[in-house]
């Protein structure tokens, strides 16, 4: 092992034959995954026997496992991939999302559903919602949140008037950093970013460079290749975008709020059985009269469901009617989530279940 | 076996065991592959023990492997994947293209370095050049020939003034549709497609459909989903958007040149070694008297080295020089390569191998 080519021969070698092994697994994998849909009796189409909480369960036995040296994100794409090509045996499924190709929401479908999977961009949110009720699309993906800004009203009214269940959840994380070629904070006059990333980062950019200029630019890689070419500018981008344009990060995780995470919704036209971590939402519409939020909310404390979020609606049912979006822990099969709703009694006017899904993995 | 739902949880329990070894390897895999950089002695970024001709090695034994039930473009996608992430365990390799994301170029960065490497989305081919040549980019993927158009030429000429060596090609295949929800041809008023596709098919086109308003969008998907909302209308576009869009192929395979493929090629600072299946690219430069073209291209047929293409180009270096362009089968350094160059004397004022690679897996 101490010549060095005959040393890197044999570790190829190793290589090749690990790879031989790999490559009969998948088809061994591919042939069962063929199985399933034989043995479901079903069509042949890849939404017929797609199961969310399948892949949850999969990819979260992946992450257990995970011993390194790639990381727990890495091994979860690369299993996602392999899930992905496996289901697009006959008909891949069709992922409507907001286009064009490129954005933001595409990663999302890609984190999700891999890259064998059909991406349909659409040119609304509605448009989303539309296309996956006609049966245009399987599923759907809408961002709903985002930690910085709260949540997006317009996904959230869809679900007042759509049949869309929701069967999954999607996170994808952006910390953003300063990027430029300037060696300190004394030397920049200007900051490029786009206009939502200022927003994100408005204290720090307040407390910070009080005094310079800030330019808001079409998206944050365009910033970063503005500060590519200046000595005074710098850019609001991620990291990746600064090793990517050379720039160094003058200060990171710059945004107001520490975990800047961007959550989508996977919407479909049905419900999933349990995966065995998984969160259930809510939309509960009440009469507007003195307690009836408390009235709506204690039934889940008092049978031990933990709450991860509530949004309030005016409702489009009735005149002087919110509705609730809430977010509980568990599925709706489970008894605890169950004993909650049956003593809800008629303060809600209406109690529909959006979905119970996986929670989004890391 | 005749419980489907015992049957389903055994083929489930067979999976998660299969899972469970694949893993094993890809961290085994990851493993070897810290140990090439280490036995290498190299530094920790991708581009330092980055090995084409290793890496097409490694697909064309994929290929050979592969008795399904994945497609072979399929089964290379994954092991595509897996060197990615096997590779950017340390500083993952940054690729220039044509940008914006979403594009064309982008599916061929994907096709060839997979999503662990960086895509780097520059502003035109001269830029992609640029960034390689300065180092920010590791490598480059530019368009240089589609087979219904001819070559690129401002990639072409690009060679003329800058170092930048080949170091792989890739091909991306469409073939269009004529994809509708009318039930017949004769239903057909409008086509909608990009101008590059009404381009590629007017042949076609106005044999079958002489009397219909041709309509130039901005993307072949958009041509789909116009399409899909009239009943006297029909896009142009890949088999793939009809089953996304939910359209009819009334015609398949309609453009002119059966074999409609966009070829790229990987540009960066260096050569590499042989693959086993490899081609090369030469810039040719004679001065413009008779026979030069016949004296240049001699010596190749002498020594038994096949022609894959040429292009004349007006040389930037004089005045009546001409630059060729020639691809020939094998490596630089094969034998018979070698004496067609040491034979071809001084008819040629200069030649530059641009490279030597990999030919394109399908």
């Amino acid at each position: 092992m101490n010549d060095p080519k005959a040393s890197l021969a044999q570790v190829r070698e190793r290589i090749d034959s690990i790879d031989r092994q790999i490559q009969e697994l998948i088809s061994e994998r591919a042939n069962w995954a063929r199985e399933v849909a034989r043995v479901k009796g079903e069509g042949l189409s890849a939404i017929d026997y797609y199961r969310p909480e399948r892949e949850a369960h999969v990819l979260r036995m992946v992450v257990d496992r995970n011993k390194g040296p790639l990381s727990d994100a890495e091994m979860v794409r690369l299993f996602r991939e392999i899930m992905s090509s496996c289901l697009a045996q006959e008909d891949p499924l069709k992922v409507g999302f907001l286009g064009p190709e490129g954005t933001f929401s595409e990663q999302a479908v890609r984190k999700h559903f891999g890259h064998a999977a059909y991406g349909l961009p659409l040119g609304s949110i509605e448009e989303v919602f539309q296309e996956v009720a006609a049966g245009h699309a399987d599923f759907g993906v809408v961002p709903v949140e985002n930690s910085g800004q709260g949540m997006i009203q317009v996904t959230l009214d869809m679900f007042l008037t759509s049949e869309a269940r929701i069967c999954g959840e999607i996170e994808l994380r952006v910390h953003q950093c300063l990027l430029s070629r300037a060696a300190s904070l004394g030397e920049i006059r200007r900051v490029f970013a786009h206009a939502q990333s200022l927003q994100q980062c408005k204290t720090w950019l307040r407390i910070n460079l009080p005094e310079v200029e800030c330019v808001a630019v079409s998206s944050n890689a365009e910033a970063a290749r503005l500060a590519r070419h200046a000595d005074d500018a710098a850019a609001i981008a991620g990291k990746t975008a600064g090793k990517i344009y050379g720039l160094k990060p003058l200060a990171e995780g710059i945004e107001d709020r520490a975990d800047n995470t961007t959550r989508f919704l996977v919407i479909g036209r049905s419900l999933f059985p349990p995966s065995g971590n998984d969160r259930t939402s809510l939309l509960i519409t009440v009469n507007d009269k003195p307690g009836a939020l408390y009235d709506v909310l204690s039934p889940f404390a008092r049978h031990g469901v933990s709450m991860n979020r509530i949004e309030s609606r005016p409702a489009h049912t009735g005149k002087w009617q919110y509705a609730f979006f809430i977010d509980v822990s568990g599925h709706i099969d489970d008894a605890p989530l169950q004993a909650a709703l049956a003593d809800m009694g008629p303060v809600a006017t209406q109690v529909r279940v959006l979905g119970s899904y996986p929670v989004a993995l890391p």
